[in-house]
């Protein structure tokens, strides 16, 4: 399996990227290969500090001169800038050359690059991010947070497809649950598109379907899979993001208002939580209903998200996802009626 | 000042609604009465059961026969029990009876009697409902968190009027910072309608707007008022239930693995800090744009939320908060381009 990683995307480009892939190297299968994009002298340079004849079969590095900045307009920057490494490792991917791509670079310009030169699965009518929320009742996974702002009914009910393949065949759920985010749990509440994206839903009799779920719900363990638009998806992701952030920061405060040492005897506990309850644990979010294996890793992506992004594109592709979401909506009788 | 409180709405109705009530009495002005709206005979026993001569002339029992559910629809439960509580309460209000109404039941029904009966202020097109955010950073104040799920840009706009009206005069922030709840910080970023909401926004000088925000700005201090559409809010508002519930059940459970005795000296330390920044503290969500002070209070409110949603309204209507957002649509040049 040939897994290209953008070397030059995320903050902590292209040092934590590099070092990240680098390290994936001993986890790899035999045939597996790790292509590097940018620079072609800076990465080389970069991996060259390290010793790695060990494993001189397994890296290469293709020149992607250009790089797209983080706050760059998406689809100009797609447009203009053939030569990044975003435009490249999409291009890779499209024709044949990579099994699977990684970056934590621009994430509108990740999925636009994605979108234009993968192409989607058969069936499907827009591709969807899904991310993976790690919480006390366990991970559930959350589509779409950004690829798609304004849905229409059919896009809820192939994200919920999508994500159910995933949270089944990468994340070992059996027959996961799943919920579509509204603002009340009775069926009459929510936007008039909620309430048809619900009816798709409960018409399919092989979807384990729960019902509206609410903001809260997805700590509570109620459901696996939770289904909405790329906005509120969005804000979900970055709530959750800055709350846990700002939560930590008061309890902190709050400690050492009460005493030093018990701040310093919180602060493993703390660093233990931040571990196991860290969204880098499952290396990023996979771009559902490309053709293709299409990760893309948060912004401030450091060595241990990379590696685990690349473990994870390797179950991705093993697991045959998009064949599974290809057969899915190739027998299921829902269809949208807005389209 | 007359207030009427729905003794009978909440998880926790009557008895710690009437206690509430009751606790706020010494903290009441000279000429302010409180009245209690649910079935006579029932609030007559609880009240009875309280040592009350001293206040004989402050409480005010009005007979509401019918109650309103929390799971009822809201529209129908409106149209059909025209003697619940939360029904008389609006018609209080708008008979001119009551100058506050105060009410922890079904959201959607007291939204619903208070549009109805109570009408919007003069240049207000949708009402909203703000409720404050305890940060870290200081108060946030959100709107709309639900009372409108699908925003016209002009409501977004009136949201903005309002809610910065209530931040300052009511939470006595100088000048707010109003943030227009996005997908990212960027101009371009976010729905159509988001993008004429911003214009809005940017062409009234008088507002203190400082561009889209994030799911994650609203911890970090980033703006006072945060403007979104009722999905939206709604889902940021219960998630963020959720989630700080969900952590503290983490952190307890990691605390516990650790050592019982860490657990057991970190437990004031999270009572504290629950009792900071609680939302209860701020005693309920106005409804923001109907003539008259309506006050929305968290199902699960208890005696300190009602406690404190009698002093906000105090507060709200002795800052004559409405004539001052009347005031400012009357004199302001933004008009909608849709309605």
């Amino acid at each position: 399996m040939r897994i290209a990683i953008d070397a030059m995307g995320g903050d902590y480009a292209p040092d934590e990227i590099i070092a990240g892939a680098i390290e994936s190297f001993e986890k790899l299968d035999k045939d597996d290969k790790i292509i590097l994009l940018g620079p072609e002298a800076l990465v080389k340079d970069k991996v060259g500090s390290k010793n790695l004849k060990k494993y001189s079969s397994v890296l290469e590095i293709i020149d992607a001169p250009e790089v797209i900045g983080m706050d760059e307009s998406p689809i100009e920057a797609i447009r203009q800038k053939k030569h990044s490494s975003i435009s490249i490792m999409a291009r890779l991917s499209a024709d044949g050359l990579a099994d699977a791509v990684i970056s934590a670079g621009n994430t509108g310009a990740c999925v636009a690059a994605c979108q234009l030169r993968m192409r989607n699965i058969e069936g499907v009518n827009r591709p969807g991010i899904a991310v993976v929320f790690p919480t006390f009742e366990g991970p559930v996974t959350m589509c779409d947070v950004g690829a798609n702002i304004s849905c229409k009914p059919i896009n809820y009910y192939q994200y919920a497809v999508m994500a159910s393949m995933y949270s089944k065949h990468v994340l070992g759920i059996a027959n996961p649950r799943v919920g579509l985010m509204s603002i009340g749990e009775e069926e009459n509440k929510g936007s008039d598109v909620i309430k048809k994206a619900r009816e798709l839903l409960k018409s399919d009799k092989n979807m384990n379907y729960i019902g509206n779920i609410e903001g809260r719900d997805i700590f509570k363990g109620k459901c696996d899979v939770a289904v909405s638009d790329g906005f509120v998806g969005n804000v979900v992701l970055k709530l959750t993001e800055g709350l846990v952030d700002g939560l930590f920061k008061i309890i902190k405060h709050e400690l050492m208002q009460e005493s030093l040492l018990l701040a310093m005897k919180f602060k493993p506990v703390m660093m233990r939580l931040f571990q196991k309850y860290d969204y880098h644990e499952y290396g990023g979010a996979p771009l559902l209903g490309v053709n293709g294996t299409a990760v893309i890793c948060h912004g401030s992506s450091k060595v241990r998200t990379i590696r685990n992004a690349v473990m994870m594109s390797k179950k991705f592709h093993g697991q045959k996802i998009n064949d599974k979401i290809r057969e899915y909506l190739a027998t299921t009788t829902v269809r949208g009626t807005d389209e």
